[in-house]
């Protein structure tokens, strides 16, 4: 008999899983999947790490499964490995913890309440991860579950990388700058040391480029600034989202074009960013494959503003010693990351093509005084250790 | 009888004013002042450059003179040296020239038009810039007035830094980055020839300090990215300005503390910066005598965005040669200069400290790689010259 952590990631309207075994050099890997559609023809699939589907279902268009349920689901799921897999706990990750959370937190009634308070700092997203959390404590109030806060990693930035010109009263309401895609930069800085050991205790600027991005500045594997601010919209333009933008324009939105909190929210969440300049895609596969300008345009602006912040983080490690790319696009768009580095030749980076075409993991030359790197992220991995650590041995 | 120019700088309730002759070598100051509280008990006064009061006048609380009055009260003011001085034209600081006007424009009832239309980018300012200009057009059509832009330098910028990550359909409405102390950049290009000449070739980001605060990288004299962006909110924290905020945070403040536009606003141009972050004062002569640590923090949270911006500005500039201090905090709180000298060592700045304390105008080393400058801007000076080039030859 196996013990075994699951880790769930619920989206807005999925809810992915990954199975963990419990081995004595860390978890394994056994299995993973996704409800999608939890608001109308929800869909389960669970995979082996061999590709061979374990188990498969579909609800009608009319059945509304929710985070909750969707949860309640996949621990039933389990129950049919119950010869085979004991199920230690349950990892979350948890979009935001807040001004106080720099570390995963074991959850019980009060960690719940304390959560809960901080919806209104991440209203389209804190709701769906402790829905998850909630309906599996109500079945299962004996399972240890694990929050895994995106927020943490950021959470001992120097004060100053947190901090918005705004009044006492409402920086003291926790309007600051957080940060997320904190365990990928969790996970890369642990690996940093193994991969590319001269840049581990340096100044290290990580691109987490999927369809959200963000860019975090290590010094030594600690963080010290990252583009994304008090919500996951700001900072780098996204597939869908505006990133960095002139809190004027809100005025402008509200004033001129008379659009409200939830037009605004669409409008620079769903409709912005690569989307929104193409007009075409929020794809960066489809992007690239496109010979329209407005996809170039697109493109060319993802680039640009990626280069300008790389400076405003090098600022923030006075100076530059390695990049590393990470998640869908880092790791699957060459073109992506040759632009990116060629931007970044002032700083010292001298770009290898043959070892970027190559998928790196090195893609700056030798003699390069800026390396550059290509590793893949992965958060679920990262979960699955923390869940264990916060558990008591067993 | 000399020929002079009368430069106005209107302001949300003061109308500031320069007159200069019309030399041979260029416009020469010939007296200055201001008509202040507009909107209730105003007050005006003109000294010349010995600093002797030409004139003063004061006016009652409730009589409340606005940009129109004290426009016509300046002219009317003028006529009392019709033995001395012929007015050739007035020339005028105009906050925003929009997406079309890259030069300053010589004003007619077309231009006049298309300038009303540009009232919903800058409703704050771009009405006083108006009103006055009306209100002089009504009594003296036949003077020559002279539209200089705050805006106009930045238009030539490359797309990709004017452009916000949002659909086609804002950005086509002029939702777009302007940037502002257009006309302090242009003098500052103008004189580093004389002042730097192995600078005005290269890469130089000017540091426009004052109670607004923005950044501009220069190649070669030519704009290529600014730190304010659609407003002049945007950017750098400045004394009640909050800067660069993520758009998620407006949202917060309507949603959770249900605050409307206008509050909004209140908070954002007039209740953050340094007053917001220190609770004690926007003057940033006060923050540096305070022993208080919120002055501390804010002006520390001031060098602190600055140094990240100047790490973004060199990457649109693909590296930096020089760094130009200038308005009232850039010439004149050598404290200030130093500390982001020093945080801009990763850059190769190499500062002179004895140099610093004696106002410059070079503040770094002779030997450092990228070098550093105190300038006196004189954004009067560079209306009065676009005003004079306006006009035909007389």
């Amino acid at each position: 008999m196996e013990k075994v952590i699951l880790v769930l990631n619920a989206g807005s309207s999925s809810l992915k899983f990954s199975l963990f075994a419990d081995a004595p050099d860390g978890p394994e890997l056994r299995f993973k999947g996704q409800v999608e559609g939890l608001y109308g023809a929800a869909h389960f699939v669970a995979v082996d790490t061999a590709g061979q589907t374990l188990g498969e279902r579909h609800w009608s268009e009319d059945d509304r499964l929710g985070q909750d349920r969707a949860a309640l689901h996949l621990v039933e799921f389990l129950r049919s490995f119950r010869d085979r897999y004991q199920l230690l706990a349950i990892g979350h990750r948890v979009v935001h913890g807040g001004p106080e959370f720099s570390q995963p937190a074991l959850i019980d009634g009060d960690i719940l309440a304390r959560l809960e308070k901080l919806v209104p700092l991440a209203p389209l997203h804190q709701g769906h991860n402790l829905a998850a959390i909630r309906a599996v404590a109500e079945r299962a109030p004996q399972l240890p579950q694990v929050a895994c806060f995106d927020t943490a990693f950021h959470r001992r930035q120097p004060e100053l990388a947190q901090l918005f010109a705004l009044p006492a009263a409402i920086t003291g309401r926790g309007v600051r700058r957080y940060g997320f895609h904190g365990l990928s930069y969790e996970y890369i800085a642990g690996v940093l040391p193994q991969v590319a050991p001269e840049a581990a205790d340096g100044r290290v600027v990580v691109a987490h480029l999927g369809n959200g991005a963000s860019l975090c500045a290590m010094a030594a594997g600690r963080s010290m600034a990252s583009t994304m601010g008090f919500t996951a919209v700001d900072g780098l333009p996204m597939g869908t989202r505006c990133g960095n933008l002139d809190p004027g324009v809100i005025l402008y939105l509200m004033d001129e074009l008379k659009m409200d909190a939830r037009a605004i929210e669409r409008l620079i969440y769903k409709e912005s960013g690569l989307l929104g300049v193409s007009g075409i895609s929020s794809d960066m596969r489809e992007l690239l494959a496109s010979d329209d300008p407005r996809a170039a345009l697109a493109v060319g602006l993802f680039v640009y503003r990626i280069g300008r912040e790389i400076g405003s983080l090098a600022a923030a490690l006075g100076g530059l010693d390695a990049l590393v790319f990470t998640a869908g696009i880092g790791e699957h768009a060459p073109e992506i990351r040759e632009r990116v580095c060629r931007d970044a030749a002032w700083l010292g980076l001298e770009f290898d093509e043959a070892a970027n075409a190559g998928g790196g993991p090195r893609i700056s030359t030798a003699s390069s005084p800026v390396s550059a790197w290509v590793i893949p992220t992965n958060e679920e991995l990262m979960i699955a250790r923390h869940t264990r650590q916060a558990l008591a041995p067993t």
